[in-house]
């Protein structure tokens, strides 16, 4: 009747690293090759006659280091400090958990959550500290805290979540996040769109932008069994800039006939006004060793206007508990 | 003969919160409404002939931002960090654990150890930062760093802790906390007290205050079935300052009939010399989902002399592993 | 076939110390008398045919304050946040680990890793916050981040590692740590050495030196029955100093019939052209009151060149889950 488990996801690898914009290459053992590492604690009570209590306290760390979060100061459980209750109703949580953004994004491309080497994601959340001065296109992380999250039961294979942070602005209320994602599963079709209207910064310090920031994308994957196609369109823009960004992706998965499967994505995303562009392609080779683990290798090609053009490599492990 | 065990309680709520002095009314998703967040690990291991060994590592956390501590700085183990020795001589326990003052002031008041909404523990240890500059009366905080803590087996209901806190200053080890408290549980009667006199700030850095505070309190609670009614009182002093805090607190908790119960509690706390009063009145409903989750609703009433008063309410859930 | 445990080692002690170089005598409640306190996660997974998935997530922590870390700005997890995979070829780890200096110092000399009471660790690895200013003989820590770590399958209870730490800095992708060490059990004998080169610092920042520093050192022990003795000696040097720290520690564990042993260690550590020498002696009581948990007193006299003596004395448990 009730469980709490351990559980989490640790990636690692040895990579020789060069981003768009960066003037050097630099070797390295990093984390998060495909999957963002993390651990933590879920459980669940039942309450009976459907009711349930759910809890989820995971962090994300930094393998090559040790240290906890994504960056310095990024909190503790920087991936899921909540409670909630679920039953016929759906399921309402309370907490940090998850923005609008992220599951319908790392659902419609090949490379899922990998913050190292999936196009989509690091033209939508990866910011460049570097001459390219990238900056990520979604306005408010991929985490929100303050939040509440009410989700759909599901209606033959479609399911959404509404996202509702405060903005703990005193005497000033109405400032918030809020978005909206749905997902669809069909047998081999995949549907996900998301948008969000986000005036709060993520994770800390969650203050005013002083700004509205909207962001929108549909995306979808087929899956035609010698190949899986993924297909993204997405756009943002801040309510103080005319500047609009318009993010296009595609990719495909292929098996190869036993544990293994070629990955490739291409996105390209161009800033309106002032003419500029970042195309990143990315073709890697996953090999599933169990289950829990499986071994990966990636090449990644990322260029921006006038930006030195940058070649990555890498070659890692991922291993879940 | 051997255990370790994940475990700890979540606490998340909506409220819309404003406490005397607050200029504004904040909307927010907050932490511990009713119980500050925790998790960690504890175990004990049976060495034979009644010895066991025991440990607890654990730490209090904000599920509305996922940071670890209850506040920046807070220690990872906030909660404790200890290892001990148990047996028919009581117990001895060595590392980071509770204050003095801690367990008497939860005990004797209805809301428990709310730091949110719970008046006698907002008098007692939440400082405000905002114009009331609201100082806690406790002197230093309700968990020590340093300590050595001795219990006293059990005798017929009564049990005794002898807490002291190592001040660690070079060349001057006369500096520490020292304070004891005791727990009478009699049927319907509760009693409890502590003292404490104190030396050292914590949690961190532990330094020494320049004087000494002095910090009492005598509390019970009796059930009387219908109500369990509760009353407490207590001064606090700092030898460097005139001024004295009395808190008086009274309060009652309400089963009706089935898994909920109204709770009320109402404190005052006076400052002699500089004539100022806080008096806060606290109701609520907290409704058992089952032995490990509840539900609640809170309304506060929170005023200080010359301050603007402070009306709150909010709405939480609780689950414990 | 898969597995995650929680598991760690509890140590805290009640002391009054004093290193070579202090003014003054601290009375003070420690962490570590014995062995660093630490906690954490560690798993594996069979994946068939000789190979295995092995993690281990872990991290030092204070039982003093409850912080985690061994210091200020230590890594979550400072101790192991590494992930890899095992075989009949050895072992390859990717991620946080071990120096090459850990194991074959701790493993030669009585004390173990005690970074409170054990001489030769105190040498090589613990500075000196006071009058002396002791500079441990260690370039690099105790732990690397950004590591592979290859281990060589057990040749007849010869086992060797092979560490290297990238460096990571950009366009300079030679820097690195480097190291070796062997370890050889055969009956009675013990048999330890280590050799490392040095250009990058530990934890973090992780920045180059400006310089390579140098370490090496054998050791070893034999178990006469009823004395176990141990002995050591090490250099360690850097490129842009003509100083050479030459360590010698010799030590003594002896039985006495039942649960208990009397432990004694003896090390010394000449500076070249500075004539500097420290002379530190510990004298210790261990007693196991099971497997997992043991009491223990401990004496140490520490003496550094032209600087006060200083006498520390601690009784202390351990606890491990």
């Amino acid at each position: 009747q009730s469980s709490v488990q351990a559980t989490g996801l640790l990636d690692a690898y040895v990579g020789s690293m060069r981003y768009a914009g960066d003037a050097e290459r630099t070797s390295t053992v990093g984390s998060g090759g495909l999957t963002t590492s993390w651990f933590g604690f879920k459980g669940s009570e039942d309450l009976g006659g459907g009711l349930k209590a759910n809890f989820a306290l995971t962090g994300f760390m930094r393998m090559d280091t040790g240290e906890a979060g994504r960056f310095p100061n990024d909190p503790f459980f920087s991936r899921d400090a909540n409670v909630g209750l679920s039953g016929s109703f759906g399921a309402l949580t309370l907490g940090r958990g998850l923005a609008p953004n992220f599951l319908p994004s790392v659902i419609a491309n090949p490379l899922g959550d990998s913050f190292t080497f999936a196009p989509l994601i690091l033209h939508m959340n990866v910011p460049l500290f570097n001459a390219s001065h990238w900056q990520a296109t979604t306005p408010s992380d991929t985490g929100w805290s303050n939040e509440i999250i009410y989700t759909t039961p599901d209606f033959s294979g479609l399911k959404a979540n509404l996202h509702y942070q405060f903005g703990e602005v005193p005497g000033n209320n109405s400032k918030k996040n809020i978005g909206v994602n749905a997902l669809y599963f069909n047998g081999p079709l995949t549907l996900t769109a998301f948008y969000e209207h986000d005036q709060i910064s993520n994770p800390a310090p969650t203050t005013y932008f002083g700004t509205t920031k909207k962001d929108w994308m549909l995306g979808g994957a087929y899956d035609f069994s010698i190949v899986k196609a993924y297909l993204t369109y997405g756009e943002a823009k801040s309510d103080d800039s005319p500047i609009k960004a318009k993010t296009t992706q595609v990719g495909a998965s292929i098996p190869l006939g036993g544990p293994g499967k070629v990955l490739a994505s291409w996105a390209q995303t161009k800033l309106t006004d002032v003419d500029l562009k970042r195309k990143t392609f990315t073709l890697g080779y996953d090999y599933n060793l169990s289950k829990r683990t499986d071994v990966y290798a990636m090449f990644m090609n990322d260029r921006i206007t006038d930006q030195d053009t940058g070649n990555s490599f890498g070659i890692g492990m991922r291993h879940s508990f």
